[in-house]
């Protein structure tokens, strides 16, 4: 979703003016049944998606028809989503404390606003043992999600996260101002459309850090592919729960941190 | 802070090993007089820093001799910070409910764990004009900023906050693994030192999303230069707060989207 407005662009210490093309951020709040759970800055746009990939993300649903019905409400006098309702069962939300677990989370990275360090999400390991992955088809994986991009064409101001299979078919692509949303909203999108299970490469526009490892890891999937740095939290976490981990692919290059038994080299 | 590991590099499809520099990526827990206040993912060292520019930003405190004592337990075992202590005045803390405020507040960018769209900061206008900004000073801020890396230039993988002065003199620079953090501990520093008031510019390696105005508000910086896009929202949050917002500043261009009656061209 996009915004545009008049500004002025210097260029060589000259001024013109111009109209620029914005990437939108507002404010969505997240109610289940009928409560807030929280509140993330976002792109407009697939709020549905964002709110069942968090609410997956944090361990609250495991499976789609674990959701009756997901409402959006407007915001007054604007054109884009003010909060979204997600009516979970009931059944599904006993023995949760997710009212006061969600105060304490958070919106976007799963670590922000809680409290006390055991909050962090313990690494869970893959139980099976992935396809391997033709290093050679990572090129073309960039060029397929690039495509997609159609916001960063315009404003080079959104982040995207591509869900993909291991032979490079793209299974879903989603943008969003902020890094974490844009893999909520592709991980939702194909929880809701009950195909998590056909994800196998999640591939992400930035760098990677420990709360992006957590979402791929509860999600299952078995590689993580970035165009930027990881940090060493994220090597660790990808170490540990049998992520195959690869960061810098871009220009022909690509640096495997770990797992690199899943890789194979182009024939 | 940085960590060394093994990895494979493949380069037009062929591998070789590699020592690759990570940006260490670690959880830190803040307290306030004893209690917890939030976890923050955040790159160790200069965590009294960050923990002030946090709690500056966030509002509790309002100037350095709020603050009795700044103390940092170690993690067992390891090299780096597990948890900062900050003891505040109980005066400064009376009619506050942080507790309550602080678990639905973030670490890190003001939105996030919230749980009502009302709680998101409104922004404070500037109070005083502030001197020009000459534009062909930019690129010789951005080669300072730049020089002072030292951890992105080794790893491709952090962020950077700079404060400087009109004139293009630089008062602080740090890193981090999150672009909030770089601005908190930027934040942080000057604002133990006392020389808050003398930073007129925010310089960020980035993009510009809400928080980051929104920090910069609570700061009272006039200006506020990005390497990267604004979002639509940090747009509309600079021109309301009298903020001179400027972003890709890049490559002997730089765009003005706010106040450009503060720009004034070189002679």
């Amino acid at each position: 979703m996009l915004k545009e407005i008049n500004a002025v662009q210097y260029l060589e210490g000259l001024p013109k003016t111009s109209c620029e093309v914005l990437t939108r951020e507002e404010a969505l709040q997240i109610r289940i049944n009928e409560k807030s759970y929280t509140i993330t800055m976002r792109t407009p746009g697939n709020d549905d998606i964002l709110a069942a990939g968090l609410l997956f993300s944090e361990g609250i649903i495991n499976q789609p028809d674990d959701i009756l019905e997901i409402h959006e409400t407007p915001t007054p006098g604007e054109d884009f989503t003010l909060a979204v309702d997600v009516q979970i069962k009931e059944a599904v939300l006993a023995n949760q404390n997710i009212f006061n677990r969600a105060i304490a989370s958070s919106a976007s990275c799963g670590v922000c606003g809680k409290t006390d360090i055991c909050d962090l999400v313990v690494p869970v390991k893959l139980n099976t043992t992935p396809d391997k992955l033709e290093i050679g088809r990572i090129p073309q994986m960039l060029e397929k999600m690039r495509a997609l991009q159609e916001t960063f064409e315009k404003t080079g101001g959104s982040h995207a996260a591509a869900l993909l299979t291991i032979g490079g078919g793209v299974l879903g692509v989603r943008e969003d101002i902020g890094r974490h949303n844009a893999v909520d909203k592709v991980i939702g999108e194909l929880f809701l459309q009950g195909r998590l299970h056909l994800a196998e490469i999640m591939l992400i526009s930035g760098r990677v850090s420990y709360e992006i490892v957590a979402k791929c890891s509860r999600a299952k999937i078995s590689f993580l592919l970035a165009v930027s740095a990881p940090s060493s939290l994220a090597v660790d976490f990808c170490d540990r729960s049998g992520i195959t981990l690869i960061g810098f692919c871009r220009d022909n290059r690509a640096t495997v941190y770990t797992h690199s038994e899943n890789i194979q080299q182009s024939v």
